[in-house]
């Protein structure tokens, strides 16, 4: 399968190297490798048909900071006259117009190559546009990495319950909140040094509002209230409330209740939102630390949760490899049906 | 597809259920439906070409105790002459010799039948016989109910982590012993008064050596270190210890130190063990109550957590019906190929 690689940062390079030490398991258990066509960062480009080296790809973007040549058209240009089978899609969030990702996007799409993105923006502003373009040109849309990481949220919903109604996804979605919570939690110490030493870990960015005002939380509750309860919602339909209010004291209280204090996501036939919750001890949302971790009530299973790492270079590489070997799959058995 | 269901107690009932329940969602995604050709409790059966009705055979069992006929011959033997596609044995674990379970697989497997299956025994003392019998006769033995019921933990491993590299599998296998050691905890009452609770609760047998000696986490940790690390063994090659010896004290000095008292089943490429762990709180496998988790470590991934309901009517039903839509669905696609 041919892929071109766009976005060439933490998310990419990931890929790259996962892509280079995977490709045997692919091989092996499907019959077909992954060729790396095209890869871009920001402003270069390079170009094979014949593959490029993913391992080479990754030294060049270290030691030169660039992957090649200077890009003179938009990328968007370029993925309509390139060819290749499979976009992986990893540039930045973009909550504002979901640019340069959007129009990334639905340059494949337009011409019915699949996609496979990490990129929360489109998925939280344009949804329903992305999936009925992929649908009307029979192609694939996948982003397990947008929401969650590692965690396999979506394949789970969409591949292992079919059988199941889902109800409700309750989650904690932001990795930087609940380490906040946890800290302020287990050290007894307020917001604003938990938030600190989150921001030394590298945890939370300098300016931490996308995190603790729950936006990065409500784009993963948007992009899953369409992926698995066949919403149309974008994030600012997400009512929200983050963590900026919560003060030592009531993190106090709710532990002599032997309860937590959690920023959940809440997804339903109904809708979204992000809120902070209280959640008794040894309940699965009172997990600590930085993982992400939805609990999915449905009619049979009754509940099932699953969580995992929400960020990270192998990690979200994981996520994307998963989608890779899905599509991979299916065109598989669409070639052997033709 | 025509299935032979056998085992029609608490499990097989709520199979039956699901299947009704059910069949609109599968003939809406995969164009067939189940039709049981036949079912047997432990004494009589009802067999019918053109298809049983599934809550009619709930009725009859509720109603009279049985299916229909007496048996005169072996299950077993009534398997190799009937005609089906996929068997579903449901009958009760026996871990001494695993019977009748074991010639119900064996004589389905034989003839080439896809067998699904919640039964414990089989899989914790002839995995690899009945792996390599299906493999030998192109057939597929699924077995997501006979560990952690409704947690889909070993779809998760085969269909999702295909890219991953599993390096161990650590879980709370038996929500029984999970829930005594809660209520210690909790409550601060002792291991005699929590387990006497468990019983009248409904979670533990009258005689609850099965739960609270291991055995049951045991034979789970054998049928995962054998499906998913590879290895050939029985439950008695997994190392046992339970938690009949953890008192009170142990429990109290391990909350001092924010650290919970848990039985865990661990899987490696090495083998497995199960034994009492201290957990610290806030850990994915510090959960109370009587769920059942698994905390699996991968290359790219790092962890991934998967938890659900171990036991319960529809719950185990779950599992099961999970494990029929994967077998229809691979059949469709050979169906396409040929």
């Amino acid at each position: 399968m041919d892929v071109a690689l766009v976005g060439f940062g933490t998310v990419g390079q990931g890929v790259a190297e996962a892509i280079a030490t995977k490709n045997h398991v692919l091989e092996q258990s499907l019959g077909d490798k992954v060729r790396i066509v095209a890869a871009f960062d920001s402003s270069t480009y390079a170009v094979d048909k014949s593959g490029l080296d993913p391992l080479d790809l990754v030294k060049r973007k270290a030691a030169k900071g660039k992957l090649g040549k200077v890009r003179k058209d938009s990328i968007a240009e370029m993925l309509k006259a390139l060819d290749y089978d499979t976009l992986v899609e990893m540039t930045p969030t973009n909550i504002k117009d979901a640019q340069p990702g959007l129009s990334h996007i639905r340059a494949a799409l337009g011409k019915g190559r699949d996609v496979i993105t990490s990129n929360k923006g489109p998925l939280a502003l344009k949804f329903r546009e992305l999936a009925n373009l992929a649908e009307k040109n029979e192609c694939e849309l996948r982003f397990e990495a947008s929401v969650g990481g590692a965690t396999p949220v979506i394949n789970m919903a969409r591949e292992l319950l079919v059988c199941e109604r889902i109800c409700s996804i309750r989650g904690i979605m932001n990795g930087t909140c609940n380490f906040i919570l946890s800290r302020m939690e287990s050290e007894g110490i307020p917001y604003e040094p938990a938030l600190r030493e989150a921001q030394q870990m590298g945890f939370a960015e300098a300016d931490p509002s996308y995190d603790i005002d729950g936006i990065d939380s409500a784009c993963k509750a948007a992009i899953l209230a369409n992926a698995i309860m066949g919403l149309d919602i974008t994030v600012h339909d997400v009512e929200r409330t983050g963590i900026r209010g919560i003060n030592l004291d009531a993190v106090n209280l709710a532990m002599q209740e032997r309860k937590v204090v959690r920023l959940i996501g809440e997804v339903t036939s109904r809708g979204a939102e992000v809120s902070p919750r209280l959640i008794p001890r040894g309940h699965p949302l009172s997990i600590s630390g930085t993982l992400n971790l939805f609990h999915i009530r449905t009619d049979l299973a009754g509940e099932i949760t699953v969580a995992g790492r929400g960020a990270g270079r192998y990690e979200t590489a994981s996520a994307v490899m998963a989608d890779i070997y899905t599509v991979m799959k299916l065109r598989r058995s669409i070639g052997q049906r033709d």
